[in-house]
């Protein structure tokens, strides 16, 4: 007998319909002989319109009263998913995150989980119901109701996973799987029926959206097994799990855009120690994330440093950037915002050489201009015009062999 | 320095809008010198929209998990109107049942009181901040949402005032006060500045809607000081206090009416012992609520009883009533649902002989036949054909020296 945790996302709890299709679902893991714990977020469109009444009353409103706000939204669909399966003549029982109990720090709007209570959990099994968790809360040490950020269903999820010690975790979403790239941008995308969990990091980190990629860091850190399937069909979806010698031999397993991403560059800035640190420090200072990072080689004493951040923190970054243009003597800025990033992952570029010098060539040919590069030890990231972009997915996925037979 | 604990309903805090309002009010009372401690209830519509999505789910939604729905939106406004506070500058922090906490049976969808374990409240207000409560919920032994059944907010506010013994508890509504009839239905209705207890609670009992009958019970238990007031003007509104002296000099403080009640009639009923435990044991098993029961005086040996239950409880009452039929010999039931129940209701009445027969004197003026009477030491009951209510309402108001000047 197994232990599951089943998580569905807001489309497939999106209305009453769908979440008795959950219900039915989560009888027929059930009725196959396993243990069942399901996680759900909010119905679609509820967290938003939440969301959006706190911020109506107030324009910064103070984030330990979001979360309270916000937690309501899973709250309504457990409630409804336990009534579900108890209509269709199952047993069930909801758990709230101050129920389980899902402890986490007291950073509200993002809190991070430190432990997972499951005494309760494991005697409602017992009983033969399955138990119905909100994902997305928790508690802190004080009683207040945390949230984990956007997408922490996941990763409740998978926290719920590790702490039962549980057979799988299943991710039921809107798409079938994990795919080579994104089907709607590229049609010629094939679903993976593999992929590691440093490759799915990666791709999360660089764009794909279809898993919240601290559930990936949790999955990989207790080893998880983690699928990725349809709430809508019977595909078996996409296995996420630790790399093994058959991944080794595909050298790219997908391929990730962003266009979330603004380019920042400080020209004629002086090239001397600490200079990269007074630009960075208070970014980071006020919470605002860099992604990539190029600087070029000097010329007469002076070089120029190029970042990007998210596109909604472009005005944010400047500001805090020309009270320091100054100090570090740069002749000026330059933004753009009509960029995108796309990365090729593949835990078998360790053992080949020139990927990056191939994926170089590929654009060049297509006429492309590459704007800064960035690469890991399983990736190549590549900056472009954004008009590019959908060009940019297709030619290098033909290239790299990925395109569907 | 005092300690208030304000109640805010439905349509006080049925929009953004209206929250700031509310905000407003609180911070008012507090910078007047006092500790506040706010109770509020869903925003209008929204307890309605929540159980009709269960009901959507399941015919009959088990009431554990319907609890966990319907306290939502409790904790949604509680979010709101912290953050209203804050964003005017004032302190303020929510809190849940279960945070306070609130503990309460396990009797879901109903649920009673138990204890209040204040503590966390009392050191939010030493703190400077607005305690801002969710009416309506607790929590059982066992951690459980409950809800305390529709109104339960007022009871939330009353208990939670009697807890922390605060120097008052004002409910707000949109109603400036409670008022010697229904003004709606009859332009002569004066305020009252006061009224007791008893009369709040027999008033309450016989339909006024103004307070929900266990939060006064509670308040008289506990000797709180309820004052009725509007949330939307500075109307000083009716105190609700024990009796005093110059309320006895008044013979009636009020009349009230409720017509959601239906008759049922059992003709030809065995007269002999046993037999009207045979009927109503059975009902109240069913969880029937009976209100009035007329017994005719017997005629050969048979006699009939007539009651009133809600309108939405006939066709349960009559399947139970038809089944015990054979055994209490009944010859036929009659069921009548277009009648009306008016009451008479004050404290001088114990002092104050033939307040009863005026009654029937006045409606026998106008052409009303009353066809089921009740009386207990201060009210008066008469159930007659709805059409004649607002007529008879009127006449009584007048007849009893209601009308304002």
């Amino acid at each position: 007998m197994a232990l599951i945790v089943q998580k569905y996302g807001g489309t497939s709890v999106g209305d009453v319909e769908r979440i008795k299709n959950v219900a039915r679902r989560c009888l027929a893991a059930q009725k196959a002989g396993n243990d069942v714990a399901v996680v759900v977020s909010a119905m679609s469109g509820e967290t938003n319109r939440l969301l959006k009444l706190t911020q109506q009353i107030s324009e910064r409103p103070g984030e330990r009263e979001q979360d309270v706000v916000a937690a309501t939204g899973e709250q309504v669909t457990i409630g409804l998913l336990a009534l579900a399966i108890q209509s269709l003549g199952g047993k069930a029982r909801s758990f709230l995150g101050h129920q389980v109990r899902i402890v986490t720090d007291s950073d509200h709007t993002r809190a991070r989980i430190k432990s997972i209570d499951h005494e309760k959990l494991l005697a409602s099994l017992k009983a033969g119901e399955i138990a119905v968790v909100a994902g997305f809360q928790g508690i802190d040490e004080e009683g207040s109701i945390t949230t984990l950020g956007r997408g922490g269903s996941d990763t409740s999820a998978v926290a719920l996973a590790a702490s039962l010690k549980a057979d799988a975790c299943e991710i039921y979403t809107d798409v079938d799987g994990v795919y080579t790239t994104d089907p709607n941008l590229c049609p010629a995308a094939r679903k993976l029926e593999k992929v590691s969990y440093e490759e799915m990091l990666e791709l999360a980190g660089a764009g794909a959206k279809v898993l919240q990629i601290r559930s990936v860091e949790f999955a990989m850190k207790y080893n998880v097994p983690l699928w990725v399937k349809s709430s809508f069909t019977n595909d078996p979806g996409t296995l996420v799990c630790p790399e093994d010698k058959a991944m080794e031999s595909v050298v790219v397993s997908g391929i990730a855009y962003d266009k979330n991403e603004a380019k920042v560059a400080l020209r004629g800035v002086n090239d001397r120690p600490g200079v990269a640190a007074r630009v960075f420090k208070p970014l980071s200072d006020a919470g605002i994330i860099v992604d990539l990072i190029v600087q070029n080689v000097s010329q007469n004493g002076k070089t120029d440093i190029t970042f990007t951040v998210g596109k909604t923190d472009v005005p944010k970054a400047k500001d805090i950037v020309m009270k320091a243009l100054d100090t570090i003597g740069a002749e000026k800025i330059e933004t753009d915002d009509k960029i995108a990033k796309v990365s090729i992952v593949g835990v078998g570029m360790r053992n080949h050489a020139g990927v990056a010098t191939k994926a170089f060539e590929v654009l060049s040919n297509a006429g492309i201009n590459i704007e800064m590069i960035s690469t890991s030890e399983i990736k190549v990231s590549v900056v472009i015009q954004e008009k590019f972009m959908e060009l940019a997915v297709r030619e290098l996925h033909t290239a790299f062999g990925l395109d569907k037979e």
